[in-house]
């Protein structure tokens, strides 16, 4: 029996709650589960519908790229993951999807500014778009440049990976990433709620600023911070509201 | 047995009715049930997903905020219900979400302008909006400050909280509440459907004036005025259309 | 056995399929159904959910407002009904929602222009929208003077309300009609999606024109028209597309 | 037994899936499949709902429009079909429906600019709208013309129909095409999705670009090029993401 039965099963689960949350149509998307220990995780392979998905049909990948266990083609993206899973070593899980309004800021190539508490409850930034990806990077290979143009943007406006794990790729679409592949999951839902969210927002008035620091701090630390009194004590999950 | 079953059963089967109505996702809300005689009322735990949520969990809380019963944390957001509950005496039940079209009109910092019946029907002002809450009352008693102004809104602009059942904070979202838990959840849901509505009629047409001033006292009173003739003699409930 | 049996299944199950079709939330509509040789009708009693209705909850009012069979208060809007019927000697079918596109063209006080042969598959004209009633009528005899206002429209505007089945009050909402029930609900569905792309379409590019003439003439004559080719020879309900 | 079966069972699977995949209301739509060999395709009847459909029910029709097999009146739209399939050799589906947000763009007399890596990853251009269709042809052979408008669109802007399976006719809706009718009824899928995300994008800002060409060609051709890698080896559907 397979040492990787149960990360498979962890990445299925965790592509298998794509389209019940709504976050994605036919083959729109893929989740990854890594497994630091053994340097592997395991994605959807490329192309087959989230209905005809079963657990052995999950690819497992080092982090060159190589595939360990699976017969079919891995996710065209998975060269995205490995570099994600490289440059930030404390996650476990990545998602990336193609979902209607975080799409829609990512092709509008803007970061999402934090209008409220929701957004703060979350994070206390913006949600950082990266810029375009350039005519070189997309001729060579593309999918590493993708990874790579994400860590620079977090490089060069200096973010933590671990505050904001979430990403608009510009004209292309979301990244989310976490502890486990299920906090991606929960990431990218959360990403596409408070993009429909902010597009709402600005519809109904046009100047809307930026929501005032001082609320920024008081709700990401009543959750993150070191004397957070959200959830339950030990809980791990600290994502709600 | 607990003499607060009714009480948290009554508190757990609203909060039940947030997902159902498409109001939240994950722990974005929660709703109280207030027992006057008692001066206690039974509120949802933190954090806890709503399918995972027993009547058992539900946490009961003095108006000092002291826990009475439960072993869990309470709500976050427990302080701004007791000042509410302190402030409005005639209410039983307090409900607090992020539905998407309400959050969008409180990050917009503004209140929701009576556009049409559907909004006269069920009150016959506009839904205000609190100011923006000031720095020192975000580091001090957050969420005890947040429900303080809600209260110095309703005096300030001399809005009845019987008439007015709801309202936007600004940058965070709505609070709803109402002689039960039940009504609370009803007017969340009618306050989310008139937002939507507020904010496609902008769309349409960008200069709408608000709803002239006879059609809102014929519908507002057809429905809750000492002449009432909607629903059935002896309803309690009046907020249909 | 009542007489008025079959009357009141027609116009309880029209009814039930408004929140099916997503037109209402709560009690936010009601259907009627008349039968004109006995010149009543059979009308949602006023302020009760659609899953707790029954078929004996059906009242039936003759065109004088007067309760012919029944326990319950009849809907609200009944007298509009009454007057509709009076006037629209063709129709037996009314229906009266809340449904969000069509109440925001409503607030807005805007007639749906003729965008696309969507619409001109149903109608040849716009989707008019009433002015706003004055105040003298609001503080009369309501109801009916919204009837009266929705006749006076047609005539002042010299429309034929046998091929526009369907009107917006303003700062209201919806009324439709037809030769039954069931095409008065099918006419309140198919507003609803005209709102609905029209606002769109206006949302996409600001300054949108009128349909060409001749489509609109084309689209509703292959349907409606003398040598209609649309559907099978001899079905009453010519309303697809 | 009928040599057609199989032809119309294929076509009546696709007309299902229409509403299942919230494509249509009531009859709004209709899917063809071509049986090449013999010269003909089985297409929805005229005018009947989904959902009382019957694999008997799908009418066969020859390239000169004669009905073949079956006893209903065909779609009104079979001679838009015909010219298609007389036009585009290639092909052996064709969907038409009225979804909502293909509907707004064709409405708005607008092509869908490629604004993002989800439209590039199913076609290298611009989703054409046709010119507005004009009097002489609508009050001739209208939907065989409608037919040749889409064709000479093409051909004018020399367009590829292997390559963009999908258009808008202005004022109308759209058209989407394939190599089976299943692909088809995707690219109806797809194309409305990428209607709503290019909707959104453009709410958000108002002046967005096009996509890089760089990024456009590589999208395409990572899934359509003759190196591609998306998918698995050998997997006819290349459609996802």
């Amino acid at each position: 029996m397979s040492i990787y039965k149960e990360l498979k099963e962890q990445a299925w689960l965790a592509n298998l709650e794509l389209p019940k949350r709504g976050l994605v149509i036919y083959t729109f998307g893929n989740v990854s589960a890594f497994d630091k220990n053994r340097g592997v995780f395991a994605i959807k392979p490329s192309g087959i519908d989230y209905d005809k998905l079963s657990v052995d049909d999950m690819v497992v990948v080092d982090l060159d790229n190589n595939t360990v266990e699976g017969t079919l083609r891995y996710s065209s993206d998975t060269k995205t993951h490995s570099v994600l899973y490289k440059n930030f070593p404390d996650i476990k899980g990545i998602v990336h999807t193609h979902s209607t309004y975080s799409v829609a800021w990512a092709q509008a190539c803007r970061s999402i500014p934090v209008y409220g508490t929701t957004h703060a409850d979350h994070l206390a930034d913006d949600i950082p778009c990266t810029p375009v990806i350039d005519k070189v990077s997309v001729q060579g290979n593309y999918e590493d440049e993708t990874g790579k143009l994400i860590v620079k943007t977090f490089e060069k406006q200096n973010l933590s990976y671990n505050k904001i794990q979430m990403v608009l790729v510009a004209r292309h679409g979301p990244f989310t990433w976490g502890e486990t592949p299920e906090k991606a999951v929960y990431n990218s839902v959360i990403l596409e709620e408070l993009a429909k969210m902010a597009q709402l927002t600005e519809n109904i008035q046009n100047n809307v600023t930026r929501l005032e620091d001082w609320i920024i701090t008081k709700h990401y630390e009543r959750k993150h911070g070191k004397n957070a009194y959200y959830g339950q004590n030990g809980s791990i999950e600290k994502g709600g509201i």
